[in-house]
């Protein structure tokens, strides 16, 4: 008999199904035993009366484990008091295999024994609608861009030379002849995607072998990198919000369920709505230092430097958006970026900070279109000359302006799930000490 | 004045626009200057009449090098001539560089200059329609599953351990105190998110570190790999099916023109129905003997064997349509699949040969739910037992029949496009002496 997915039980009121699962719960009183079946599209009520099936079946139904796997046959019964509107009346069950002594238990465990167990908790409620919330996030991400004639132009994971520097590159022996790094952006490759496709985009894992071990860290991640030809930075500012907003919808639409599971306040998700606040970093600065002067901040923040992660908090705690900040100081960016021809100190860069202490989401901003400028920052940042010719090809053959972001999968999730820790927004996560499972 | 793109056109005959781009390629006749714009999106012929133009940029429209990137402003005009059914009447024109001695002339250039320029040659008419059928092929086979609820669930690129030993596998060191390995496929993940998922699915480069040096071969290539909990191997050859027809009807919906411009024989490519013939080993063991007697294969093939790319395309030739092949010999086969049980010398194997030599594009098959018999495995297999704790408790805590595939995106550009080398299938390929750029 063809499975009946929990999805699509409401339209199915009155038939008989087959459902294939596993027990997620279970309780008995007297001649009934209420087993709650997942199937991984959602969890039904069966009830199983002692006067419908085999003593046999009854007796199994009593004994299951959780996480017993097993298949129901019953008839799908409207019901108002179920989260989903239905439950099934068993008439018959087959049990797959009867689980014993499921190491997680309703019971609360510890990270480290759940994070050993990442292959089996995944399963849980709360971390089954972190991981459906990641789903469609990243499917409204790429409708995004596909809608908008972006061509999907993924670039390599195994490169010959740094982006950014080489101390947060992880290496790979590569045949023994060579070294290879594992990419940490696609950015580079991008800018000649989109001057061969106009608009282009990149979405793959990147990976940083950064020694830092907070909730905003893992060493691989997703990362999805747009890159547009004729494109200033002011453009980029509007196709991230245009993004962020098409991601927020698309999570409340499809998803609201999950983060009801989660507890999320969703009014905050609601509340987003264009124009994001644009910040001048001269103008962030002054907000940080006020900051300080009140005692809100510890230090008192100087012009020049990056943002900790105290002062995005502050910054976006005084907003009740998500704030693009604009016009970093050059010193502080990569050697790609544009200048402001009438402040060269500034770069053209930009960053989206999300609400509640998030942080940066969105990195990116306008790439310098200059050959001799280019040649002379390669140098300046002792960069190997030679790995980066075919990079300064793209503005020997018909160089433009061009700007392009990228946004980090899993701190976008942690956001719109509302959780503290991004270790929980990707199947398995790698961290400084966490390879396994 | 907004861009408007050149795929866009059509809906603005009459109007003024303004084109952003690169010289495609130009010619001129007297008064007449008739330059090719690419923007990306497509190619559209502009008109320079001298009367219409000052006297400076007619000389500069006549004197653009290949791939000068430059600002268009006219009127889009209807015309039956143009491939696009449009032209431009320039009325102005700004050179934003003025590109010359472009490496990549209409001129023949062997495999590995155009390789060395991969970031240059991605810009040509080709190798851009290979690009756009691979976007579509990655949107469709996304598409076919998040329409069928399945959810996404990327597995991890850095393993603990090996799926299918480690001769083939790309060591990372990671932080000093372990080895990592990047991944090979994503199955075992797979299992354990397809029994929390019931359907997922995962997308995203695969790494093997191959010295062979064939047209089939890259180190760094994309696989989908969907798993289904309470599926057979039978449902997976339905399943494999049902997603390649989908991609074949969204490519020639989406690509028919990309594929004229590769000179496909898009009859082929209508002419695939299902049913896809299913093929026995044992059936397959006949055909390629048959072949050998009638020397049309070197080579006798004998039962137990792994089929060569002769053997695969002379199967293949003997179908008009993909066939699968299954039961193969479990000897020839990874650890963790399921057996027949009236012929345990076979497993539960499937895999997908498309037509026209282009080989195997699809393996998988039904894994092993019996905890007892895959602690064998491990055993017999050699396989560092601790490594594969996480995986036995699949078997452990609700363990059910479960299958899936991979498919490798690349293999499966080729076929589609009809050309011969996978490196032209992705954008940035890597293989054993190519690393850059």
């Amino acid at each position: 008999m063809k499975q009946t997915y929990i999805n699509q039980l409401k339209d199915h009121i009155g038939e008989q199904v087959t459902l294939k699962g596993w027990l997620y719960n279970s309780r008995s009183s007297g001649k009934l035993v209420f087993p709650q079946l997942r199937d991984g599209t959602g969890i039904v009520q069966c009830v199983v009366f002692k006067g419908n099936v085999s003593e046999e079946v009854f007796e199994q139904a009593k004994s299951l484990g959780q996480e017993s796997s097993l298949i129901v046959h019953g008839t799908v019964k409207e019901d108002d008091r179920s989260a989903i509107g239905v439950e099934i009346d068993v008439s018959d069950l087959e049990v797959v295999q009867n689980s014993t002594d499921y190491p997680i238990t309703p019971k609360e465990h510890g990270t480290e024994f759940l994070m050993d167990n990442r292959h089996l908790w995944i399963r849980s409620k709360k971390q089954h609608a972190v991981l459906r919330v990641r789903h469609t996030i990243i499917k409204a991400v790429r409708d995004f861009f596909d809608e908008q004639d972006f061509i999907l132009a993924d670039t390599p994971i195994f490169t010959p030379a740094a982006c950014e520097g080489t101390t947060t590159l992880f290496e790979v022996d590569y045949f023994g002849d060579e070294k290879a790094y594992l990419t940490q952006s696609g950015q580079l490759y991008n800018e000649a995607t989109a001057a061969a496709f106009g608009k282009s985009y990149a979405f793959g894992p990147t990976f940083r072998a950064e020694k830092s071990k907070t909730r905003r860290h893992l060493t691989e991640f997703w990362m999805v990198e747009p890159e547009v030809a004729y494109a200033t930075y002011e453009d980029m500012m509007d196709l991230g919000e245009a993004m962020i907003l098409f991601i927020v919808e698309r999570v409340l639409k499809d998803r609201r369920e999950d983060l009801e599971t989660l507890e999320r306040d969703i009014s905050v998700l609601e509340n987003i709505k264009a124009p994001f606040p644009r910040v001048h970093y001269d103008e962030a600065v002054e907000i940080l230092q006020e900051g300080n002067e009140k005692g809100a901040l510890e230090n008192k923040f100087e012009w020049g430097g990056d943002f900790g992660s105290p002062d995005e908090t502050y910054l976006s705690a005084q907003f009740d958006q998500p704030i693009f900040v604009h016009h970093f100081p050059a010193a502080i960016k990569g050697f790609y970026f544009e200048i402001d021809p009438e402040r060269p100190e500034c770069a053209l860069g930009i960053d989206l900070l999300a609400p509640e202490g998030y942080g940066e989401i969105i990195g990116g901003g306008e790439r310098a279109m200059d050959l001799e400028y280019l040649e002379k920052q390669v140098e300046a940042h002792d960069l190997p000359k030679e790995d980066f010719q075919w990079y300064l090809d793209l503005r020997r053959y018909g160089s433009v302006p061009h700007s392009g972001y990228g946004m980090g999968i899993e701190r976008c999730v942690a956001w719109m799930c509302g959780i503290e820790h991004v270790r929980e927004t990707i199947p398995f996560p790698r961290m400084l000490y966490r390879l396994k499972p």
